[in-house]
């Protein structure tokens, strides 16, 4: 064959990884050592994962519709009009309702959603103006959408905060077609005067995406109160869903361009490639609503926690940055008595990670020791004692 | 507030769905019955749901890894270079060994693949040649890259057959960016002469996508030897996997271009957004896999079986559409004797669809009696007679 180059060859992984199966392998019946997950029952302080986990009665609904394509046991065309198993009622009724917008879609997570919305709201080359501390797949999406990004500086050390009228500045400046907030960030957990910036938005007539990965599921989140036109949110990260699954809510004004329908099959909307979720995960959103809807309403108490903790690690010499007092469970560490350990440490700058996973605490990336995040969100305030402890321990001792 | 309608208000979906959750309500212990799946237990001939149920070790390592982002407990940046769980082997090893294709990723599905494909080898206004028996997915997603689809032309009834030479045609008149080939297709489960087609496409220097979503995972597809430069495959459609998950595969002269890095974060590739199946799906193709790659060896009787049902079902004068003798699971029935009834019938043209019912068969679509499709694959021979007695039954009583 004679496949024409267009580009030039990239430097691909170097094919020394070995394959998982032999040729001809069966499974044994026990799942085998290596696809079991060697966390599960430890203390979970993962920013990622605290917001995940499932409520048991959703591992019995993902095991219900487990097998592929189960939730199109009877579609008629198309995913969020499914009436059986009831996606309709939550994507048109519940989900809308429980974050404050017009409309609402699944969607394989945040990033999709926001994706959908840049290369639908924009065209390549335009301009999108976003904050200093947006997730890197906010910029990822954005470059995928040909697009360029003005940023709105924080603040720097200690607090890393969003002015909000860095947007009027940057506006101004840069003629966006479209603007991101994070809110809030998944680095400091920093929640800028959402309705600040979008009012700043309204008077320059640029939308304003709401990317709430790490807000819809775990506190109160009401888009058309910060008066938003889209609003991102993560199934996976904070909605106690199996992934990848997340939300996107957008105001009636722009559903006519961000959930088009295809010219040729008149149903499916493009931006969707016609349906997104279509699988298990969105059955666990659905399963999960009622503890999620519940749980937003413990906020208070989450950041009460999350503040207590963080004087607690304070009192170690392990100094929080962000936000103070902060607003969110999300935690950023400046860890200076750890780091000079990990200088003369056996293990280096692993020695934290190691003694973490003695005391059975996972949730802090290996080899990170001067600044790293964690997030208390749903651990009980026993764990964390233990956590704080297991540091104090650490600090000890070393 | 003060957002700019930058379209006009779409015609939304009348707000009458009712809510699924009362506010507040906690869900009861037991899965409430409209989340429980109805089908199964049924005999399942649904061309969606054949190839995507999951064995059983699979279910288990579902469970293991249900919980939000689970997956990335020790990840380092990307989901295709995790190896614990052993992502990385079952990606740079197993799959492109697989798929006979130089580097391979997991995607959310067959469609993401092909629109990371389109989005990443065409610019908007290019032409893509596609055949006239493409699943509806190709349309949107090459809508959504902003891209014009010239069609190859089938023969029309009854055996709606591509001809190869079609794409020379189609590509001299249209000169293409791209060439789609579906193989098989999703009506007729048609197996065009997928090395004469990128043969032709060779010859004009037109890359070839294959859509494999029917393919990969149910018979044996090497993507090498056909000279794809593309092939895309279907988790939930054909490798027992919980959905949404696909695969890509692309040959080396263009991973490159489809697979580039982010500029800012070198080590996040764009069409991805940074991961793609970051959750317990890609795991279930994991566990599946030994299951998947020993099934494809039994792909011939797997076809032997659909032409023995296809014959069956013409003795009952029920007309089997497309190839004949048939390559595929995949059956495309018009059935003027059952339409008869459905004339007749106090249900209408939903009387089938409740006489199967009442037999514990699902996958015939509800209101279908002329033209209707199913699948034999993974079907015991017994389950299928069955099958046939029942069309047999219905026959005979109406």
């Amino acid at each position: 064959m004679n496949r024409t180059a267009v580009e030039p060859s990239p430097r691909l992984l170097p094919k020394t990884i070995k394959t998982l199966f032999e040729p001809g392998q069966i499974m044994a019946a026990q799942v085998p050592k290596e696809l079991c997950r060697q966390t599960l029952g430890m203390i979970n302080i993962d920013p990622l994962q605290t917001g995940g986990r499932l409520p048991r009665q959703s591992r019995e609904v993902l095991l219900e519709w487990a097998d592929g394509y189960s939730v199109c046991d009877f579609c008629a065309g198309r995913l969020d009009e499914i009436s059986n198993p009831p996606i309709s009622a939550f994507v048109h009724g519940d989900l809308p309702k429980f974050i404050g917008m017009d409309e609402a879609r699944v969607t394989n997570g945040a990033r999709e959603s926001k994706f959908a919305v840049m290369h639908s709201m924009t065209k390549p080359g335009d301009t999108i103006v976003v904050d200093a501390n947006a997730h890197y797949s906010t910029y990822v999406a954005a470059e995928r959408a040909g697009l360029k990004v003005a940023l709105v500086p924080n603040s720097g050390s200690p607090g890393y905060l969003i002015d909000p009228e860095g947007y009027a500045a940057a506006i101004e400046k840069d003629k966006p077609a479209l603007a991101v907030l994070t809110w809030p960030d998944g680095s400091y957990g920093n929640l800028t005067d959402a309705r600040a910036v979008s009012r700043i938005c309204a008077e320059y007539q640029v939308p304003l995406l709401l990317n709430g990965a790490y807000a819809v599921g775990r506190m109160p989140v009401n888009g058309s109160d910060v008066g938003c036109a889209f609003l991102a949110g993560s199934g996976h990260k904070s909605m106690a869903s199996s992934g990848p699954v997340g939300v996107l809510g957008v105001a009636k004004e722009f559903a006519g361009r961000v959930l088009r329908r295809s010219e040729r099959f008149k149903n499916k909307e493009v931006e969707l490639l016609g349906c997104t979720a279509r699988g298990a995960t969105v059955m666990t959103m659905i399963a999960s609503f009622p503890h999620v809807a519940a749980r937003v309403r413990n906020w208070e108490d989450e950041v009460s926690k999350a503040r207590w903790f963080s004087a607690c690690m304070e009192e170690l010499g392990i100094v929080q940055l962000g936000q103070k007092p902060h607003n969110h469970d999300l935690l950023f560490l400046e860890a200076e008595p750890l780091f000079e350990i990990s200088k003369k440490a056996k293990d280096g700058r692993y020695f934290l990670y190691k003694e973490l996973k003695a005391r059975r605490i996972h949730g802090i990336k290996p080899g990170l020791t001067k600044h790293f995040k964690l997030s208390t969100y749903g651990v009980s305030r026993e764990d964390l004692k233990l956590v704080i402890e297991a540091f104090q321990d650490i600090l000890r001792a070393n």
